[in-house]
């Protein structure tokens, strides 16, 4: 295990040592964002580090993608994220040697995320090769009130003994490439050293670097400013592609050197480089104005307000009451102050699938957004609207109608690689779809708003042109990939087909509601009709006689995998070829099951009971989207003791590194997943009727959960013990709410609903072995 | 169009004038080749020209395969077939200028491809600038007999002035680079210059040169020597990579300058350089040996003894009947001396797909040599079963059971970087196992004098692994690719499903008639009982509303392809992305129709009638392999003008350039399908029964067909009129046939059969507008 040591608290995660083996975990897990900038919580002094890295929303490099067979519409350029100009850099030095933990470990390293103060503290007591003991404290902000600045204060103190110390603070163009899923040489050129620099200036105290992507032409500028306390020399140099502050002093003992550091970016695609460093200028001067203390302030304001209306308990369980604080923290932070930008798969915290986004946002974090903090969804919303020129561009060259959205991207062009898992994985198309129409459905907002209507109609014309009707008079939707990318290429798959109806559903709906509107995207009633009709008619696979769902035509027919032989292979996708596992009874995610929540209209109880029980014995998951998805419907099927335990595992993916891959940046879709695993799980909670409705579940490990939902600009707190449900207002109008089929109207002093009587709980479902849910 | 302009003869190919359009496929055309070394018909003095190269069988280099989005098991390192040391090149260069019929176009330029002779003549009358006309005639040949050796005869003559004349005659490390599909540096790197040289030599006449692959370590050592008469000046050089001889002469008007070049070429994997040198040059002193004459003799005798026993005539189409004896010449000098290598899908012709074999010389080369040159397809089929270890490490390295072929190599391991169309492309492994079955059939000789016996067993255990019984008892083979390649990764396509039950129930005969040698392959009773038993349950899908079978689960079901819209877009793939071709009814090449053939028992007349109109209206032919099957199905189904259209097409694929690409090699599949066409199409010829069978039809574009077959020892001729069909024995033991289900004798006098009284023909199905039949 990579996992770092750290101590469970309700409203901070602290790291008590500082680790070797669990640095990089680390690092994603104290990375600070604000969706705009994210800084990756390296040391201080940088070194040790696994992956150093600031990283700008949207600020991204191309390169060849080079096939040894290629196609015809293969995706010829790829996409990387790349760190810019790194403003963490506080290098100490003192009587001549470098602090370095690998070198001399310090009596105490600390490092503490505060999730309500909204800072990374860190505490150093360390004894220096001269003999003094010295004591650093340093606390890091990406501000959230304030996307383009970012904080550090830096405090130092002689404890025992004089001590002559340098502190060199600098601005460097990063040295570390992402590690991009290629061992071509051109991928390397390209990535390796992504920026020319521009411009440099520098003060006595500070200075800015300005740079430009080589092949994107992004123009990224940077400044930072430092405010010295004590007796302390300061100069500033630049170098070829950094600018240094240096910071000397002699402290006697119990002297104390204090800075601030404050850092300021901007970017863009077309604005020129003397704008762009006026901005990281001004942002600089903003962050500086009311000093260290008013950013402080406002930080901690922003999270009050937000965790006022967003704050999550759970009582019974202290790890999963922290994970479940930090994870909707975290997923908060990736889209505060998003612009112009996408959300990455691992937001701002690494580098991990090179910054892409894939249908996990839409999926995952948006409906969470929608539910707690729907300014920040509609920014993301706004983000998808406009790469619809570049999905209509890509159904052109499919030759396909209406747009079909990338499967992973960072401006919106397709950069995926491997077809069968991404060209023929059209489900994302109904996935962003879906995102619009909850977003309206939570919000009560007109579709059009966020460009929603758009996105309905060129994603149903889309589905009209994959789909077909056959003589049985069945419409189907063939040779697709489902969600679960262990069975690819496949016909007719549940998860899809039900998605595609949906999609055209909402896309007449949406039409029918504004006809104006539609008439100006060129749709007729005909149009509309024909949606209606595929929609009826939308073939779905039943298996009559293991009276199951097949996940697609044919699926339960196919040859069962050997889970018992196979234990140690996984994940599978690293053992086993495509040609094998394509067509064998194994699951890499929620599939089918992902229908029975999110198409969950379909199925009947009995339905649901014998399809989970199904696919429960065939799932891997060796994706980190999938236990959420098994969350809730565990949980539908009245399961609530599993469904907690899938609930632990989405909820402390990152902090306890449950893939072995946190290093590469935090799973946000798993973590966002977690908040949907409680109230759309536990919570029974559904978004898409004109009220909200709630089906709580207490399962055994818990004694209460509580968690607010804004619905439709009512701030709503449910919290539900074994007395049953109370439902509060806390903000807004008062809306009607159905609990357990029953209307309840919400108000300041709440409502009460009795948990409904436990049924006898049936049999959980079984797992392949070895593959239960783990935290 | 690229084709050159060829004058249509019975025994010979000839070019009356050069075309710089049709170099490239003349190259092709005019390469000779005895499956050993191959030489492509490149000029003398080289330039102009499309493709330089001098090929040996087997000897290859290999490059990197780097994927951008890579997967388990994926191939990671390629191969290419790289020219060797080229000795043809003779440049002329009279009184200071050097012919380039670029630059003066000669009085007289025509290349004869002499059918009988085995040689590639060339006249040149060119009016030097100085005023002088000579003539030149030389004539290139690669011995039949002795599989090392080269000849070229060089004559000049100064017609009507003086001349001072200089040829320079060169054995040079090969400068072009074979294309490669693919941009990737790293390959160019690895190709471009594949050749260390280890070692020359030179006499006065001539030299050696030894080189070795970079990265294979396969040591090519080459020779040459000249044979001068005349006043002339002869010196030879050495260079860093080649070998030059230069002759000078100055010529009265009248004068002659005669030269005889003989070139041994030797490779090995393991032999030392020295070794290689001196069989080298042992070859050359062979070629010598008994002079030009007895080169040529020797040539005309082999190819006289070889028409003896397999000359096909047709009266009535004199183009087919010129490209019918071309196309045999080709495929018997492809595979004449093969010897522990493959035979490319272009053979030595030119570089194209890098010289790797597919499942087309098994599927419709070898078939030709075993009827017509037993001798010959032994050589194959034993380089095949000499890769079976490879098959059994790649089936290991998928977790299946047994072994798995090669969807394309050279040295027998897969190279492949697509996987739905090789690794997915199972049928591959019952093709080869049916060449090997198919020869035991011809050849009456036992299974295991080539490993046919262990390929048959080895390819049973993977069917075993592949397929699997599901509960409605049938047996189904899911995730494949069939033939068709525009249709792809589909479950229980029909060919794929047909020729498994044909393998597993041939690997089992095979192991009850050799109980011993079965129990050292280590089968069990049991074991064959299992095969039988799938064989017995193979699911065969059949859409019963259509009446037709669909060419795998669903596939009449798909949307259909809009052909009328499409007909600039061919080749599909080029103008189409798989996601979107792989579930249309757009059909690249004979699939379903191909087993019509392959698996005809399990067709009835109505099924094959049905079938072949419905497939028609569907294939387009993007690929050469389709049409000779499509003649042969075309005959079966009674439509024997069609099926001469499509047996047209295949036999002048490269005559005329039909699919426009022959500059890259001839294709060999199609070129030995035409004769399939004639035989198997309108000959109606079977090999798998105890007697050979026939029942032929004569199209109405021809008066006559004639052709003979090697049936276990005895050589027959078959001729078919409007009396009937004459069959002859030729030579050996007289065999019993049956034609049109009568049994005769044939002996040395011969025995007629009338034709079968002509049915009214049914209508003739229809192609898709533009796809018809075409040369």
């Amino acid at each position: 295990m990579t996992a770092p040591h750290l101590d469970v608290a309700p409203w901070s995660v602290r790291e008590p040592h500082v680790s070797a083996a669990g640095l990089g975990a680390a690092e994603a897990i104290f990375a600070l964002s604000n969706g705009y900038v994210g800084i990756r919580g390296t040391l201080d002094e940088v070194e040790p580090c696994v992956e150093r890295g600031t990283y700008l929303a949207g600020v991204h490099e191309t390169h060849p993608l080079v096939y040894p067979e290629g196609g015809y519409g293969h995706s010829e350029e790829g996409q990387a994220i790349v760190a810019v100009p790194d403003g963490t850099p506080l290098r100490l030095v003192v009587d001549g040697a470098a602090l370095d933990v690998r070198e001399t470990e310090p009596e105490v390293h600390e490092r503490t995320l505060d999730l309500r103060g909204g800072t990374l503290d860190r505490r150093v007591r360390w004894r220096a090769p001269s003999g003094t003991t010295l004591e650093l404290r340093t606390r890091r902000l990406v501000s959230l009130t304030e996307r383009s600045v970012c904080g550090i204060r830096y405090e130092l103190r002689a404890v025992d003994g004089p001590a002559h110390v340098v502190v060199r603070s600098e601005l460097t163009v990063g040295e570390t490439p992402p590690e991009v899923e290629s061992d071509d040489p051109r991928v390397a050129e390209a990535l390796d050293n992504p920026f020319t620099v521009l411009e440099s200036h520098r003060s006595r105290t500070g200075g800015t670097l300005a740079v430009r992507t080589r092949r994107t032409g992004i123009t990224v500028a940077t400044s930072m400013e430092h405010d010295v306390e004590g007796a302390a020399t300061v100069e500033t140099e630049t170098g070829e592609d950094q600018v240094v502050t240096t910071v000397t002093a002699a402290l006697a003992a119990g002297d104390r050197l204090g800075l601030t550091k404050t850092l300021g970016y901007a970017w863009s695609r077309d604005a020129t480089e003397g704008s762009m460093v006026d901005r990281a200028v001004a942002a600089v001067r903003s962050g500086r104005d009311g000093g260290w203390e008013r950013l402080l302030a406002d930080q901690r304001e922003a999270l009050d307000a937000f965790w006022d209306r967003a704050d999550v308990e759970v009582d019974g369980d202290p790890e999963l009451q922290q994970a479940l604080r930090y994870d909707l923290f975290q997923v908060y932070c990736a889209a505060a102050q998003t612009s112009d930008a996408p959300v990455g798969a691992k937001g701002l915290t690494g580098a991990g699938y090179n910054g892409h986004t894939f249908w996990d946002v839409e999926g995952f974090v948006l409906p969470v957004l929608s539910l707690v903090a729907p300014a920040a969804a509609e920014r993301l919303l706004r983000w998808r609207a406009s790469t619809l020129d570049a999905a209509r561009e890509r159904a052109g060259v499919l030759e396909w109608e209406g747009a079909t959205f990338a499967w992973r991207t960072i401006d919106g062009h397709e950069v995926s690689a491997y077809w069968p898992a991404s060209t023929a994985a059209v489900h994302v198309n109904a996935d962003v779809a879906r995102a619009f129409w909850l977003h309206a459905d939570v919000t009560g907002q007109d579709l059009d708003a966020l460009g929603g209507r758009d996105v309905l109609v060129e994603t149903a014309r889309l589905w009209m042109s994959l789909g077909h009707e056959d003589v049985d008079g069945g419409w189907h939707v063939f040779g697709v990939t489902g969600p679960d990318e262990y069975t690819g290429v496949v016909d007719d798959n549940v998860f899809t087909n039900l998605m595609a109806r949906r999609n055209l559903l909402r896309a007449a709906d949406a039409c029918d509601a504004a006809p104006e509107r539609a008439r100006q995207l060129g749709v007729t009633d005909e149009e509309v009709t024909a949606w209606r009709r595929a929609a009826d008619a939308v073939h779905v696979p039943w298996d009559e006689h293991r009276g199951v769902h097949p996940a697609n035509e044919s699926f339960t027919t196919y040859r069962e995998w050997r889970f018992a032989d196979k234990r140690d292979s996984y994940p599978v996708e690293e053992h086993q070829h495509y040609a094998k596992f394509y067509r064998r009874q194994v699951v890499k995610q929620a599939d089918l099951v992902l229908a029975l929540w999110w198409c969950r209209d379909d199925f009947t109880d009995e339905e649901v009971a014998a399809d989970l029980e199904y696919y429960e014995a065939r799932t891997v998951r060796d994706s980190s989207l999938s236990a959420a998805a098994q969350a809730v419907v565990c949980a539908r099927a009245q399961h609530p003791d599993l469904a907690l335990r899938y609930l632990r595992e989405a909820a402390l993916v990152d902090l306890r590194d449950v893939q072995g891959d946190t290093a590469e940046g935090l799973h946000l879709a798993s973590i966002a997943g977690a908040w949907l695993a409680l109230a759309a799980g536990l919570g029974g909670l559904r978004e898409d009727r004109e009220q909200l409705e709630l089906a709580p579940l207490l399962p055994t490990g818990l004694r209460r959960t509580r968690y607010h939902v804004t619905w439709r600009g009512a701030v709503l707190r449910v919290e539900t013990t074994a007395d049953g449900t109370a439902l509060t207002l806390r903000d807004g109008p008062g809306p009607v709410a159905v609990v357990d089929g029953r209307q309840v109207v919400v108000d300041r002093e709440g409502v009460r609903v009795p948990l409904r009587a436990a049924a006898p709980l049936p049999e959980e479902p079984t797992q392949p072995v070895g593959r239960e849910p783990r935290t």
